[in-house]
């Protein structure tokens, strides 16, 4: 199962501002299409800590590692300098870059929604990028995605601004990696044990998930006391190569789970 | 300022099964109560990785390191046993989390809520802690939190269930952090500048960024086109000792950058 690591860069995400969202559409989108995420990890607009941040990520040799945040004109915007720094590579004006630059401000002036086509300090920023990068056209922003592969790592760097995010992974990233590793099907049940102690329900669990090694078993236990929760919840998941096997090992598992906790006297519905 | 960092463990916050909370939410407080974040990161339910987390998160040396998840009953539930690994201390029975566990099922089945107390496995993993360990009483569920410090740090690792986490982080760490570490105060205020380009901020928000250097600014681009959306919104933050000294800089920060923004022709509201 090919491997991803997530970093998340801006103070924002660290003050109680804002509420990361980017990790967790990524997770799982990534996660739905055949990888396992190892690490996700939020950090703030310094360079030093980007650095390390991204240090250790790549220590463990990720097979994709996309980044977000700090792609933008300002001046806490530190991404692409801090890459630079911790691969060694210099920072260059991206021929590639500056046209997708100038064609989105040249779309925006058609359009009149802006009078003017950005400063010349912004658009350079948003088109220097570290050598060997290709930049990934942003269909909704102006600063480019960018990607760079790097000892074997597939590396790519998107914007914090979720439908920007959202609008680069989907269209430019999501069919490269399909390309590269072969896609699997990931399907997620839950089922409901009526009890009230997540431990009740540990030996058979364990037994069952021992059964069913390519299950994900987790048993997701309730604060007591709580009003209207009716028991615990069960979650399974697989990833197989189609949505028929991995339903069918799904299924598999959590009928053996339904017939183990039946067995100890615990009552179960799906 | 003290720093303190995070670490959230669960393959469930990794595969898209569930969105973290918790690093959110102890972001904002920790925060609130005068603390830098420095770094945020999830990791999945094996012992290599969290133990891989932990070290990159203490080599920094934070004053504060909050753990959350996998002290609950089941297989999965690693934690504890990852951190005594990663500080090469031994897990040993603690008798005073032994009491706790103890009563939290009295009080249970006192309440008839449950009818049996526990599987004596499950008690026995929820009392043991790397040695030197102090089990911190759980309001609302089973599995105690526990502090440890450890070369400066001070470590809690709580349960990941969201009300669990919350109660004992109010209960027993907030408190504890208030002595330790000066309590400051924390005010965040926005204002729109009506303008649908993140570049035409760019210079005047960096001058008046580096007059006011104790003043958090940041500008939030947004996706284009945006139904709705009027401008562009920029957040400045600032910690003090009192809530009237944080104000008064966030204050003057922004009337600041209003007038600097009005100066170049572009229109600010707060």
């Amino acid at each position: 199962m090919p491997q991803a690591s997530l970093l998340a860069i801006g103070n924002e995400l660290l003050n109680g501002a804002i509420r990361d969202a980017n990790l967790f559409t990524l997770s799982q989108r990534l996660t739905q299409m055949g990888f396992s995420v190892e690490y996700a990890l939020m950090t703030r607009d310094l360079p030093e800590k980007i650095g390390l941040a991204l240090r250790f990520l790549l220590d463990h040799k990720p097979d994709v590692l996309l980044c977000s945040g700090g792609l933008g004109p300002t001046e806490d915007d530190l991404t692409l300098a801090a890459l630079a720094q911790a691969l060694h590579l210099p920072l260059v004006v991206s021929e590639a870059a500056a046209a997708l630059v100038e064609a989105h401000y040249s779309r925006l002036l058609a359009q009149h929604y802006l009078a003017h086509p950005g400063p010349e300090f912004a658009r350079r920023k948003m088109s220097t990028l570290p050598e060997g990068a290709i930049p990934l056209p942003n269909p909704v922003g102006t600063a480019p995605g960018v990607k760079l592969c790097y000892a074997g790592t597939h590396i790519y760097v998107l914007p914090g601004v979720p439908a920007e995010l959202q609008a680069i992974f989907e269209a430019s990233i999501v069919p490269e990696l399909l390309t590269l590793f072969p896609p699997a099907a990931w399907v997620e049940r839950a089922l409901l044990v009526h009890c009230n102690d997540e431990a009740e329900a540990a030996v058979p669990l364990r037994e069952v998930a021992h059964r069913h090694p390519g299950v994900y078993l987790k048993s997701l236990a309730k604060p007591f006391p709580s009003a209207g929760v009716e028991g615990l919840r069960v979650i399974a998941a697989a990833q197989a190569p189609t949505t028929a096997e991995a339903e069918a090992a799904v299924t598999t598992a959590l009928t053996d789970l339904q017939h183990t906790l039946e067995a100890t006297g615990l009552r179960v519905t799906w």
